[in-house]
């Protein structure tokens, strides 16, 4: 038999995850906001629940309020973030939890906004709440991983995305490569690029392939006008693209774009976040990129699309990238591992 | 409800099961007979269990008949290969099934060794004997994939085996390359060799690595003595290998090495089942190797250890192997994926 704090414990997990899966109906939506969910609880009913669904709309707390109406009297509410004690674009959060009644909330972690990092729970406990803090914080969490590391770190997280054959290759030593991996891979990179406030991508990706990097995908669960279009970011140090030939690339038409011109990738992800709030970004790019992404340490997150393939020795590299020695390989660890229609789909962190 | 029939069928299948875990006893050992397990069932009751574990050991059904004692008259026999029929080292199985009074024989697949080929199967229906055929049968035959190879085309089985980084890399430029796989990596290959009537490399591997090629882990189930060694095949089409070298390599010291220095793989693998039984092969070599079996499509099974880091595009490609365009290249299907240690397996089968 559990003993009641065993019981809490549990009730506590349980709720929680609902309020990450309300969460996640804001994920590709919420941008540059963090994704929020809410559930508020009688007992052990549900009696309310939201999610953030957008810049300038509500948070996630008060639709669940609004849902419970006056069941929200002496409710718990498990909400996946902090609530926000500051006025923004709405009135702060922690004040409708007070003001509607209710006599417990449990938040997964802390916002490290620094207009809210810990005065939410404080606003909270001093109008005599109880708060737990921490519950599903590491799930919770992975809903908003670039919000969080800018807010902490003012740099974005960077997902590098690469779609190559089983021996490491991306095209053939000709550059043909429609299409190496399946239409499944293909689908699945719409969700990331669905999550993500810029694309970036290089000016020879540019010129050989013409990619459209654009979210197209009808199977993300929303509406695709509700998805904030990302910004495509190109680099071009070399100048190859003139303002003349923008025009020609679709990738110009739908989104804001910009040129970069510089070396710096660093003062790059840096400006994404100080300048345009982009708090994920995804590069696809060929092996130049990806190995000055690599080698400079930029990448949060490697996700490889493997197809089951051999290309051969004389196609192209995955990343251009010269250790002299096995002492100065990247070394990463494999999060998770998936098959994705007829390729596997491998994440990996740095280590 | 299930069925009387649905019952049966559930019941065959558990006890299938149970036999295919007395078969998997003897993977490492019967070489270069089958694996083969036996469970025999009263009611719903196993009363005798048995597995073959040596050639000129008895099979497996002796040892389940003797372990049953008087119980067997009347019981079900489960054998994960059909029972033999012609005196061997052994007298056949069938009519000790027979003389001991089961009354019903579930198979999982017939034997295509011409000396059996069904005729096990008409010796016990002629003695009255209920026979069903076909339980599990893909299961089964997962254990002897070069014992039924052999039988059906006088070719073996063969496991491709490369050890890899994530952009396809088996080594730095300089052939620097101990160890890019973890420890468990390593040892989940002992399970690929223990089960091997012969392991083939490279002249090249066996002049720079000098591996031991051998079995030697404790970790397999059974003792490391009852293990048949692996012949060592070592490819030397170029006599790069003189007699007096031999000596100098630690492969030579506790196996059957035979230097192979014709340019014919097909022969080579022929003649190793006709003349050394061997029924299942693998291939631990460098890309020249693995580029020749995959290219002329010799292969059955690729394994790929891969490792979760990137060595560079001047590091040495994984397959030997130059198609001139995208139709040309070698495809495959993923059948599983897993985690070993810190690395991932992937078993492909070719399309």
């Amino acid at each position: 038999m559990p003993t009641p704090n065993h019981a809490q414990a549990a009730q506590d997990s349980y709720f929680m995850m609902l309020a990450i899966e309300q969460a996640k109906r804001g994920q590709y939506t919420a941008r540059p906001n963090p994704a929020v969910g809410c559930v508020l609880v009688q007992g052990s009913e549900v009696v309310g629940e939201g999610f953030h669904p957008q810049a300038g709309q509500p948070h996630a707390e008060v639709f669940a309020l609004k849902d419970a109406g006056a069941q929200a009297v002496g409710a718990t509410a498990y909400v996946t973030l902090e609530p926000c004690s500051h006025t923004g674009r709405t009135p702060p959060c922690a004040l409708a939890l007070i003001n509607a009644g209710v006599k417990r909330v449990v938040i997964a972690g802390l916002d490290p906004n620094p207009q809210v990092a810990g005065s939410g729970v404080s606003l909270l406990q001093e109008a005599g709440i109880e708060v737990s803090v921490g519950i599903l914080t590491a799930q919770a969490e992975a809903l908003n991983r670039g919000f969080l590391k800018a807010m902490r770190t003012q740099m974005p997280y960077v997902r590098l995305k690469i779609a190559t054959s089983l021996d490491g290759r991306t095209a053939m030593a000709t550059g043909e490569s429609k299409w190496i991996t399946s239409p499944a891979a293909r689908e699945d990179v719409q969700q990331l690029r669905a999550k993500s406030g810029a694309i970036i991508t290089g000016s020879a990706t540019v010129i050989s392939d013409n990619p459209q990097l654009n979210v197209r995908s009808t199977q993300l669960g929303v509406v695709l006008e509700q998805i904030p279009t990302p910004m495509i970011i190109v680099l071009d140090r070399r100048e190859r693209l003139s303002h003349d030939l923008q025009s020609d690339y679709h990738l110009c038409r739908h989104a804001d774009t910009i040129y970069w011109r510089e070396d710096n990738l660093h003062e790059l992800l840096k400006m994404l976040v100080s300048k345009h709030q982009c708090h994920e970004v995804l590069v696809e790019a060929g092996a130049s990129v990806a190995g000055s992404f690599l080698s400079q340490q930029l990448v949060d997150e490697l996700i490889v699309y493997q197809a089951p393939c051999v290309l051969g020795s004389q196609a192209r590299a995955m990343v251009d990238f010269n250790p002299l020695s096995l002492a100065q390989q990247l070394r990463f660890d494999y999060h998770s591992l998936e098959k994705v229609g007829t390729d596997i789909k491998l994440t990996l962190l740095p280590i």
